[in-house]
């Protein structure tokens, strides 16, 4: 069996889990990973049974033996190493936003295309059952042309205002997976973006010049209409749905729940609650787009979610930002020019 | 316009909603109501505007303007009712069930055959829009051959013993519906019924010689197996449901709530619970059955539910009575002959 | 028993349908309706029992006999109509919108206002359980300080090009309503609008110079967000669904269906498509407005939806269409002064 | 890493799933595989590293690394391969049916007490996360004392006549898994068991001496009533709900489907059918029940699944098909006599 060498840049909790989860893949062996500290990883090494644990990611870009990257590390770092990497003739799996400036985004990429490696954006939702159905019943055609794409994104708790203050914002850290998977399911381009943001959930992420809740307002290429919204605290779980609209019907995915029970008592009939976070809800998503990036790189096969997906959801994200601040609607061509396709 | 004109054979609590149904349909002139006692219905009568309220109730059948009467009686009183309204000439409308005793109930329907006037008897629930439209999915054969027939019948409420000890039993007073609605949905003939009962919900209902919890199994001319299951208190409403399950699929109709609000909180997802009890589950279909008598009797058409209906539900809660009693299964070509159709 | 007579100036669609409702409330007495052409309706009339039938609406207002006046007829005539019925000290039931033109409006109201009659408008949505539950959940603080309001509002037909012409838009025909119900759960005023609308269902509608696809986002007085969106063709059905966010948890109002049937074949699992519109979906609540207008004129109580309630609708549909020709958010402060409240 | 070294006998189709799953459990090795034929599993044994694969299961047993085995060969050597395992000291996970003669399931049973090695049963339904939540729901008394409980259990395709000869008919093959079901979730012993059953499915099943379609009534010890609803061929996909109601509510396991997605048309409003067999719908189950064995044989902790509840089990699907042949109700108690426990 052909097997695909991995090293990890970045070991923090989204390094981790696609550890866990390449493991679970037979056609892969994570051999590296690096990190700025490493001790309190040593254990955890050991257990995963990781040959090289290392503080110096230039030590995975230079072993002839490991075909692809995983970037883990913090999204200031990203451009960088994707040119490292890609100089270093590394296929690329980097963690999303690419990062906070498409400029430097798109200067990242067009190196990528030069070394003629792979890379694949970690928008792990584009593997969700629920949405790849959605957008299949879009592309078969089962709701005809689409109207209108709506997006309720909620996370179940805030994060803190030091996360928030270099997060890049809302719309570049949270909304930036709902404005990929407007693109995903809609199949066409963003052409122009409106926002209504505010602080309603933690005055602390407004003094860390965040908003919490937000409603953006889309127009597509197409035509269509689309609108997202989001909140930083959900107290009922992740809430997270779509629906698309069309001239022969609508779709709507619901929230997934741990089990399927009803209970009827004197007091209520009540449900069980949304899956609590990512964690639980793309459990699964999150094993597929590892698999699939094994594969593409294994078998030279195209991947679901690339580069320029990356880019036009940062682009949108800017977009958003920008229209908040000048409360008016902002068109998707203002934003940088894109040199990469 | 034509119209009919109604007299009402006691007036206790079935007796009186109807009156307010009867009030709705725009053909009926509600003329007259008789009860055993009348002083409390006098400003009753007086609001609704009912002409003549007495204590006897031959005034009714001897009055010429009365097409038709309304036995809400108490079932003791049925037969012989029915008996001397036939003679009268005067069409039935009898509340469930038409009698305690299959014999009693085959010689007052054999009597309105003689007098050709129409009977109608009340199982309202065959005026639901949910069980009407599981019966269609049978005859129109989407479901295919039916193979497995389950209904779900428990009371939000126990009655109270002395009730239950002139109930005529849970088979009888309840249950009765529900043997109503096997034929009803499967259309095709009950030939044996296995009955198991207990009491877990009051011992005063055990006390008072009957049962309160029961699980009855049925065969059916056509081949196919049924089971309903019976409480007499759900305490979290009115439990109505039935499923029927072919070799093409299934259907099943679920409770109906107040309205479709889910709320999502911190502690549970919550919808509301079914309607309480038959008054608001079947509100609409109490209209409803009142209305189709007035069409059959000034139109001459046919009643959904025949006098053959009563008496057959009520063979089958006899089985069941003698099925539970001898601890084993008892075919309905045991009870009785049937003299009438 | 106390009664209310009432005259009907329009017996159009709308018109005949609040005659048939108000016939089921036992306290109203339909004595007039007037209508500019009456042959096609004498024989209704006769069949509704209505004592009058003119074509000169000014009969009715100086008939002492009538207490209240429902005014159905176009939309252009309402506010010389509220303005004459308040001099003649009719009780007044206006159809929505109130007028096409806040001014006009306005002026309307504050003869109303000077006359001290009662003014309800036709916001029949604000009578539906589904609807009322969402705002008491609000009211009762169990999802707590609301955050984000969501409405979806679409027709399963589309209006011919005629009746869009005369229509006055999409916002103010049709949005109107959910206007209206965005005031009515947020129990806050609407301060900013922001609108995107195109035509996507049928190019007849953008030749007539309207939209037939929206998505308005809203700032309410309260900080919280909002978003309707709409269109005038849901193949499916009537699609109105309203769920109101926040920091104690959400609540979805669902559409209706005719049955709560499901059935699962080898094909798929289906059930029932919503009610498929207004007439279906709102049977109860048309009834429900014209009793609660008849108790608030018999026993002087408040109306649930004021002439104030009908003129902020307007001036947000105002605003709205403002936005949309502009490409920019419109407060609501800039749509002419209030002079009542 | 502690780690439990297994042997499994018989590679059929449920041999291999479990060595899938074994695999995916770190703390098990998966040495040995036998089987009465074994040249087409060459390669699938290369594939899963296998270090030993023999037709002679006795090597398996007599290999001192080995800790314990798998028991997945045709049900007629189950019990005499659990006798000579427990005799050479190795834990046992054994497929349902223990065996066809509760008789020999005893003897085995009283085999594996003497040799105090870990007996497990291959009942996988006990690991759904909806049933173990039912279960959780009458431990805690969130439904009160239970009343009734009832079983739906619908296979998606009728096996062929020769598996059904062999099989031991549908209670000892598929409503065993009911019965187990029963008492898991109701903690209480059945009593009694009233059978009807038909063939409707598969004329070929009933040349075959079996029936396709069955009710199954249960009277359990602690006087609750239960039934179980069964059929070959549930079009639409394996129907597995259960529901348990009691005096203070009710709890209903629904079906699983692969999506949430929900899509209206013109035509209908539809959802995905429940998921389509065992594989699909126990995926996970499957994997819990194998980790769980593997815990209670490193960790000497009890499993969930006793040999116990595969006798019980086996007693009551007795009991149903003596009931089917009198045409009676069947004491549990005239079922053998129970010396293991």
């Amino acid at each position: 069996m052909k097997k695909l060498t991995l090293g990890i840049i970045g070991a923090g909790r989204i390094g981790r889990l696609h550890v866990d989860n390449l493991q679970l893949v037979p056609e892969i062996h994570v051999k590296s990973v690096s990190d700025v500290v490493i001790d309190h990883l040593k254990s955890w090494a050991c257990e995963k049974q990781i040959d090289v644990l290392t503080t110096d990611y230039k030590e995975l870009l230079h072993d002839s033996e490991i075909d692809a990257v995983f970037i883990c590390s913090p999204t200031t770092t990203h451009a960088n190493l994707i040119k490292e990497a890609a100089a270093a003739g590394k296929h690329i799996f980097c963690e999303k936003p690419v990062s906070f400036s498409v400029e430097e985004t798109e200067e990242a990429l067009a190196e990528v295309k030069k070394a003629g490696v792979k890379i694949q954006v970690g928008f792990n939702r584009r593997f969700d059952p629920n949405f790849r159905k959605i957008r299949s019943l879009v592309q078969e055609g089962t709701v005809g042309t689409p109207h209108i794409l709506k997006i309720t994104s909620r996370d179940p708790e805030p994060p803190n205002a030091d996360y928030v203050k270099s997060s890049g914002g809302l719309f570049m850290d949270m909304t930036i997976h709902d404005f990929d998977m407007a693109r995903y399911v809609m199949d066409s381009e963003v052409v122009e973006v409106s926002a209504y943001g505010t602080v309603l959930v933690d005055p602390a992420i407004g003094e860390a010049g965040d908003i919490d809740t937000a409603i953006i307002t889309l127009k597509f290429a197409n035509g269509a209409l689309g609108v997202i919204d989001n909140s930083r605290q959900a107290v009922y779980g992740y809430d997270q749905r779509v629906e698309i609209f069309g001239d022969k019907g609508t779709a709507q995915a619901e929230n997934n729940r741990a089990t399927t029970v009803e209970v009827s008592t004197a007091e209520h009939v009540t449900k069980d609650k949304p899956l609590y976070f990512f964690l639980e809800r793309y459990t699964q998503a999150y094993i597929d787009e590892v698999t699939e990036f094994a594969k593409a790189c294994l078998e030279d096969t195209d991947v679901t979610c690339t580069g320029f997906d990356g880019l036009q959801a940062e682009r949108i994200a800017k977009a958003a930002k920008l229209s908040l601040q000048k409360g008016q609607p902002v068109q998707l061509s203002s934003i940088a020019q894109i040199v990469t396709n």
